[in-house]
């Protein structure tokens, strides 16, 4: 069963899911060495994920190893709805299509739940929020759950914080090799995409504010820095506000920043970091966006609301005309790279799936002994990962000699 | 009078013009200091240029300057046809659409010259040819023609070599504010663009080979170098191959390079540099495109002749199968920044064509009096044109004290 | 009491000193603090450090506090002559000069454990041994030691690992803002100071081969390819190596680096990295030091016994004729930033000696709750100086609103 | 005949020389290449050049060519005495040491003119300007000269201008092997160098002020923001000013800067460039320096005649103390990267000392047929140079294939 746009656009699909597939070569392999033994036979998945051509290689892959599939977005407009059609033409149960209504959104998590998913893969914790606190679904038997976002496990954390979590979670999101690389290396460059195509404005010698120095400030104000931008970062943590400065970026309050930047980028899964006295601050022509997971870092209800005129001049870009002065939204506040751009390239997402797929196995394997709580990615999963990672690149790394392993156990030098 | 594709797609070209005009403040506010004079009243110019949002801005403007305006496209694929449509609608005599075949192209450009204009603005040269040695246009009475291209003022170069210029030619691209900043920062920011756009890969990582360090490969390299790449150069030229290796890139034989590159960038404006040899030693999965006027750099017709099957599997990107390889070739090996994303951004094409419309006056008024070479912009024009940028971007610099100018004719520290 | 080399150098030490201190703020604001109450009152400090003018500021203000003091050097090459003899004018008991034997190194350690402390503070941890390890001293009763280094924190962990340790140590070096800044951005600034006093020869367009991707080897690989350079980086660690991969810089095995390496940086703490075989496979010219805290990393006493001739060309730079090639060694293989040039800058080590400061005031006041195990700094002591840090830069950041806080404890966005 | 310090330093001079001809294959290949011809044979040279390890090379060179040759500093701060001494044990009539005063410099050039050179070398002109205004030497006959720097071409430029040249002038400075290379890669190296030693304070995270954006002010941008350095550029000129604003640095006024550097660095060979007010915007505890070759970029007469002390806290640094701030000035603000450090890499030296020589031997030859004015090194030398260079380095690129030589010449592609 499934609910798409337009299942002609199969075919399209198809030559985007083989194109990632071609750039996804630790999650091939990975996939490849357990298919014989379909270990997931007998299990229904439910994945509430970005539909795009790197979540199709997760999806059929998974099917591949046995399980049944039940699939929707994990946001109203970031579905490719050509993967979509392609999925429900290759056996995915598939709820999903671009620029859906709320409610259309609620309604495909729901008809995902409706499969009583046996472990769940939620991308900002919307499917588990409903699993966890709508009376249809908060009894539905289910193993654990993993989650991708930093914003989703900082919700699934809150919960257990609250004792309330019904089964265990492996934050996927927490394993090196998916924030260093997801977070800092695929953000970095699909930002820099996502605002290139919306805005088509010069970032050299512009005044780029970034809001956040965690994995996905790092890495977007790093390939600011390489676009020619000047860069400057606000924060409310000492210590990273601290690495920035010592990282050569300006550091200042958003009271100071809000007046200097050209484009502003928002990195934070915190609510309203541009606000409305920000949105007052800025100068005429300012570019504002956010990459974080929800649309609420910047106050877009005020900017909106505020605003005489709101126009879209480009795809994905809102004049929004307030107190005489242009400020340019993308993506209404959405997630810009995934909006407005595809998301991460698919090298990215075959380390981030990777875990995914290995996170599931972990759980099927050994959620009896787990507590209801929010794990970490077992070390060894990482490793493994980052050793699959550099084989399937091509790079060679040395191996410590008998000599030098001893020396670590040893305190005399 | 016009041919464009469609009408209807003007009020969406008038928004795209907008936007345009909004960030190109240095060419407006050369236009609006020239206006009340209407210093082209009476003159007929010719512009042969992709159509492009930022050239409708340097279009409407010289109309507004009193002259009659016809308009063709510089290359078969470049044209934005929203923007053809806008400016028919405003009074431009315009002929391009997008996705011309080469006999549309050359028709174009003889409609344009069938208005017989006084002045010509050229990229790539290939209107001045048509104007040189077409039987039917050759004796059209030309004052001059400015040209925008590193390959057309070599192309022109050759004409006057050989004695045969008819008219004096401003080279326009030999301008410090256009070379240093269209062909470095413009190209090295639209090249990462259109690349990102059809290709949709890390850069992070990867092996990029740019071919040529001109000003156009020393901007691309140093942008790839900024999205995370390890850039390879490869060059003729030893002053430039010396200073690609002091710059800290790799600098080695297309023969070698050609094995190591993941994606290939083509920036030389010469023929064949990558050729069939070249072709043959890449890797599986390689990317080749080409950012330099002509589509000539790569040798597309033995890749595309000797490809078992050749599949354009993402917009502008063709798969093509040779030896059991996999090829990707970017918007047929056509200038990928244009064909594949919207070429330069508009701030950079502001101080190009401020370039453009200060040439085509200074031809207007020294016609007379200039020989028929290709000359470099009048240093005055280009100070005026750095000065006037950076009082567009808020930028003040330092003068030199009374003091400090005596100090620069003495000999007596 | 005190051994030093000339007590008529004190005047020029305090120079320094006062150099220093007027660099260090962040420190000179955390004794200030403390200064009324002399908290130290009554305890003896053994100090085992690079005695730098740096670390004289360390030991004035611990006096400053109360303290009673005895301090070492914690290499028989790094201390400065003049600082010691300045301490040894302000009633610090020390024994310390440039240039020691190992058996002058012992006795000085020796010495300092003679004034039986309360509290050791170590670099490298070759006091914290002989108080485990030697007849003499391993019943002394201590209250608790730091440790400043990787090096030094690895040996005590071995130690613990086999339930050896005799009282808790704090890692000051895993402190956030111990290591993110001295070994990252300090490492990485003194090892180009000193590779640039030792060698004097260009690091752009070399081949400079990182053995190592820990901080301090991320740290020396950002300055190195900011000076111009073309970086390699060599591993034994899957995680790192992929990060340093994707970070843009060439990874290989060291079999492979050591032919092509024009420099090469250890900075791993292991034995042997560089060993016979990389340095017979090394170019003629190449140079060769190292940046880890002890002297093993590189197989010098194989390099030394195999060269023709060993001559001193260059203050702290050795040629080394071995088959034919020069080999040049930077200080004989023992910390190149701090036998070459003058250890980190003052701003950075004012962090680090903060973290030693109020975690020695840790262990005064909780040592009897702690267990003899390796214990990191704790978060709060971090955070403060953090804190501390951005005022002292005169950086200011944002705080958290009353919503904000609200929304990390809300998982309903 | 020579004057020196002391000729007991001449075997350390000895290992300093050979050290930096190891490191300048270019120079010692071009001087192997000559040898046999001895073409300076019955030729006497005159140079005014730093003496440093580099130095030697040349002039032991110009040696082995045949010349005589005497030779003084160009600077009274910046001789290497073990060189001197080296030189002077090998038939050098050398007349130098560090540390001169004004009157000693003079003595020194004078007795270089004593000699009668036919060929001139200087660095800076001064040795020009005795040549072209002492009664004593205005009537030497001298064949024409070589010049090293951008300072010394504008004071020669300036003689020219008047009419007042008594010989061709080859600037060798302008040659692009030589001010690429030397003035941006040597100077920017060389002056980090420079301010490491004479302060030790960390760049990362500092405002580091840049006055002027020439090729010198270029280099240093790059390599400070390389050390972590937020870089500020001032300029008096708009099209530089416009390239170091696209380059991502903060442009503005001195006026501006002068409150927010940390470090300032000039750069400029401007009179007066740090003035009296800029002095007093100073923050307390600003370091100042130049790089430029004459100690007028900063007002240092102000700055030492309003300070109520200035003390030498460190070689090569003194702090001044005005209005209760203190000014760190290094070097007494002349030639930082050679007062503080050791001037540019050997490497570097070696590609301007090749165009040194190929001057020299181009004027022997050609000055009959030359104009009393100043030249450009002739392309043909620096293309040499550069292939030569790229050889020394193992780097090889392309030629343009005959298809390709052909295509340059046509205008049909």
């Amino acid at each position: 069963m499934n609910k798409i746009k337009n299942v002609k656009l199969s075919s399209k699909g198809k030559l985007s899911y083989e194109w990632a597939k071609d750039h996804m070569r630790i999650l091939v392999e990975t996939i490849d060495k357990l298919r014989k033994n379909k270990p997931l036979e007998g299990i229904t998945l439910g994945f509430c994920l970005h539909i795009t051509k790197e979540t199709s290689v997760l999806l059929m892959g998974a099917k591949e190893l046995g399980a049944k599939i039940a699939a929707c977005g994990a946001n109203p407009l970031t579905t490719q709805d050509d993967i979509a059609a392609f999925l429900a033409s290759n056996g995915i149960n598939i709820y999903a299509w671009k620029n859906q209504t709320n409610k259309d959104y609620n309604y495909c998590i729901e008809r995902v739940l409706d499969y009583k998913p046996d472990i769940l893969t939620d991308d900002g914790a919307d499917m588990n929020i409903k699993a966890h606190f709508s009376n249809k679904y908060n009894l539905l038997k289910i193993m654990g759950s993993t989650e991708e976002t930093t914003a989703g496990v900082n919700r699934l954390k809150a919960i257990s914080n609250k004792g309330k979590l019904r089964y265990p979670v492996i934050a996927v999101n927490n394993a090196y090799t998916k924030h260093m690389f997801d977070n800092k290396y695929g953000t970095g460059q699909s930002t820099i995409d996502g605002y290139l195509r919306s805005m088509n404005l010069l970032f050299a010698s512009k005044y780029v504010v970034i809001v956040g120095y965690g994995w996905v400030g790092k890495g977007v104000s790093m390939r600011c820095r390489g676009m020619g931008s000047k860069v400057i970062v606000t924060e409310v943590n000492a210590l990273r506000g601290l690495e920035a400065h010592m990282d050569g970026f300006d550091v200042m309050p958003m009271s100071k920043a809000s007046k200097i930047g050209d484009i502003f980028i928002t990195c934070t899964g915190m609510i309203n970091v541009i606000n409305e006295k920000h949105l007052l601050n800025m100068k005429n022509g300012a570019v504002v966006g956010n990459v974080g997971h929800f649309d609420v870092e910047i106050d877009t209800k005020f900017l909106l609301k505020n605003s005489k005129s709101v126009q879209e001049i480009r795809p994905n870009l809102s004049s929004c005309t307030m107190n005489n002065k242009k400020i340019y939204l993308i993506g209404r506040g959405r997630v810009a790279n995934l909006v407005a751009a595809e998301g991460h390239p698919p090298e990215v997402m075959a380390q981030s799936f990777s875990n995914q797929i290995l996170s599931i196995l972990y759980i099927l394997k050994h959620h009896k002994n787990m507590k209801k709580i929010v794990y970490n990615v077992p070390a060894e999963i990482d490793n493994q990962i980052a050793t699959s990672a550099l084989r399937a690149m091509d790079v060679k790394i040395d191996a410590l000699t008998p000599e030098q392993k001893n020396y670590i156990n040893n305190w005399n030098p």
